[in-house]
């Protein structure tokens, strides 16, 4: 494709400059240009504030915020709660319903929120007292862990103190209530999840300081950073985000450096995606207002985790403000692809009962009815009851995603 | 500790100079120094080669090949294959056995080897005609990939024929049967699983011809690269690795910059370690010749996964010499330390009848029995009937593992 080369030291000299674009790249890229035009109007669109839907008895959405800012606002639930008992009322925390009852899918921002429902938890109920002896222990916790300006995860949490929380399941989810209550975004509590997420491409960031070239980061690429705040510097020339469900076809991408020949940044979460690739997903597209297509399994289980990326999952919707990026396009493998690429009969498999039923159930989703072309998709696959996995292209070649499916896909604009 | 600091951009300070070994660290790393001597010796005399043990009537073993000779061993094989068919002894293939029969463990070696039974699969034969069928086109697959120089998965491979090979787990399994026709290490045959492990510390190695130095890679660290015969150059002045059973634990780490107090290399595969991490591990070994500490949950589990590391996995014995690194110390968390460092009782856990029977069975192992003070440690725990995970010295403070714990292990040598 390309006569100007630069050679990797070591490497297969498969890179190329930068910032040569030959007159076919510029014509595969065509439609992609058009669609990150059509995306910065939409994400300026999208800037209705949850506070602007005041109308609808929201809850305060999570705020991101520093370490300092957290213990401020610890120390000034801690002052309530001694007011409270100094006046008599005895000890209790407000804390935001997680319930499915106080949450909202709000089609103008596209992502569930939380309703503005709170429960009081008194101290002196019998059915609240051990969930806010558990709360005041995790709000002592997390004050330490903020002032110290380090991360912990859930599991070291739980090990401060095993006698009083007994399962793991207790302090796990007087977490995401202490969020809540303080009004940030869990990762503002330094409590941090394992790290799943990989990228590769073009782009780099600073991971606590140090610059990540994520084009000098081999095949292997490079962690995203459980510690997402310790990220900063998003920089980079990618022109999209190739989005993938599974690290054997991020590696297959990454060898034969496609990032080069399409200017992209690759990621996976291998498969369902975390916390840390979430908030990462989003930090990208919102500094370098780039589209991202996304590469998933042709199954309801693929379109499942393109969903959470999009719409989050109900467990974290107090803070879907910082972890969805809904305007993802959902690039491939389509239910329409198996034919329309002629994927060979026995590189599909039968769904099974749980597929077609989730396969049904998506269809009743707010998410999907909005866009008629997903509609139509699912309505194939359930239908013709076939599924295929993104591997089911190496039918025709080990190469044959990255040499001639995804510049096809490119060229021809074929996202929805 | 240090007076000296060199300040990371938009880091935290932590960093220290390379160079810069105060006195105490001198001290703190006495006893470390005393056991890389003595590594360095115990490498020299296991230098025994499989092949000096002829009398043991051992099977080849297998060699790292290059993809070209991989390819010539390939056409070789096809050939006789056809020599066979012309001189009407029909098609059939000769194939290592890698039944427990087969495999044998060596205490000069300390690891299990194949032993040299090999099986004729006759396609004339109803029991071996699919076996043959399946290895003629894995060889043919095999040869397309070492080809054209790239990498594929295992499910790649299994999706180029799904019709022939019905079940990935077919496919799966005449992998390593070709391994062994081919004399190879599996992962000569450039067929790889995904990336588990992860590297953070003094050291630098290029992927694919990407120089990465690894203290420079944030928080998050370095993806250890599924494709390993892309990985070169590997230098360093750490003096000794730190081999972590769980992410978290490597989080806290590194997140501590851990390696700058004390030069190391933190890795950890996220519990079972894959054949990348294995291999990686056993490259550092070999080229900057350092002892390995193994920081694992102290229970049979934990164990269990250093003697992957140690001495190989029964499935892949065939290809234990590239694999295994014998002589890996286990620093801790041991049973014995839940004592002497007073880990409080309600954070420690009791071993379920799975465990006990683990426990039981580690007894019984060739590469435990051979080292009295694990068999203490092992006895210890079977009778405490306790387990802990690392974690639970999360209950002195979240920084306890990394500025008390871990300095003091060092400090007193107390690995065995």
């Amino acid at each position: 494709m390309s006569t100007k080369r630069t050679v990797t030291p070591g490497g297969k000299g498969k890179k190329r400059a930068k910032n040569d674009t030959p007159a076919n790249l510029n014509r595969d890229l065509n439609k992609l240009r058009g669609l990150a035009a059509s995306t910065l109007v939409e994400m300026d669109a999208e800037k209705i504030n949850v506070s602007d839907l005041a109308l609808l008895n929201l809850g305060r959405a999570a705020k991101e915020m520093t370490d300092d800012e957290v213990k401020d606002e610890i120390e000034t639930i801690m002052v309530q709660a001694a007011k409270g008992i100094l006046t008599g009322n005895g000890l209790e925390y407000g804390v935001a319903l997680r319930a499915a009852s106080n949450q909202l899918y709000i089609p103008e921002l596209d992502r569930l929120v939380l309703k503005d429902a709170v429960s009081s938890r008194p101290f002196s109920n019998v059915s609240s007292v051990k969930k806010v002896a558990i709360s005041t222990r995790v709000l002592s916790l997390i004050h330490e862990v903020v002032s110290k300006n380090i991360h912990i995860t859930k599991r070291d949490l739980f090990y401060t103190d095993v006698k009083l929380f007994t399962k793991q399941s207790e302090s796990d989810a007087i977490i995401e209530d202490v969020a809540t209550m303080i009004g940030c975004t869990r990762n503002s509590l330094n409590v941090v999840a394992s790290e799943k997420g990989v990228v590769v491409g073009r782009m780099s960031f600073r991971d606590d300081g140090d610059l990540i070239d994520c084009t000098k980061m081999g095949v292997g690429g490079k962690v995203i950073p459980g510690l997402i705040d310790r990220v900063s510097d998003i920089k980079g020339d990618a022109e999209f985000v190739l989005l993938v469900e599974k690290d054997a076809v991020f590696m297959r991408l990454s060898e034969d450096r496609f990032y080069n020949d399409y200017p992209c940044i690759i990621i996976t979460a291998k498969g369902q995606p975390d916390i840390a690739t979430r908030l990462f997903l989003k930090r990208i597209r919102t500094i370098l207002k780039i589209p991202i297509l996304g590469l998933m399994d042709s199954d309801p289980h693929g379109l499942k985790i393109l969903s959470v990326y999009m719409h989050g999952s109900k467990n974290m919707s107090y803070d879907s403000e910082h972890l969805t990026t809904a305007d993802i396009k959902w690039l491939g493998v389509r239910p329409s692809d198996l034919e329309r690429y002629n994927i060979p009969v026995e590189c599909r498999l039968d769904m099974t009962e749980s597929d077609l039923k989730t396969g049904r159930e998506l269809l009743n989703e707010d998410f999907v009815k909005k866009n008629p072309k997903w509609v139509e998709e699912l309505e194939l696959m359930n239908k013709t009851k076939q599924k295929a996995e993104i591997q089911a292209l190496s039918s025709f070649g080990f190469q044959y995603l990255s040499k001639t499916y995804l510049p096809q896909k490119l060229r021809a604009g074929d996202w929805i």
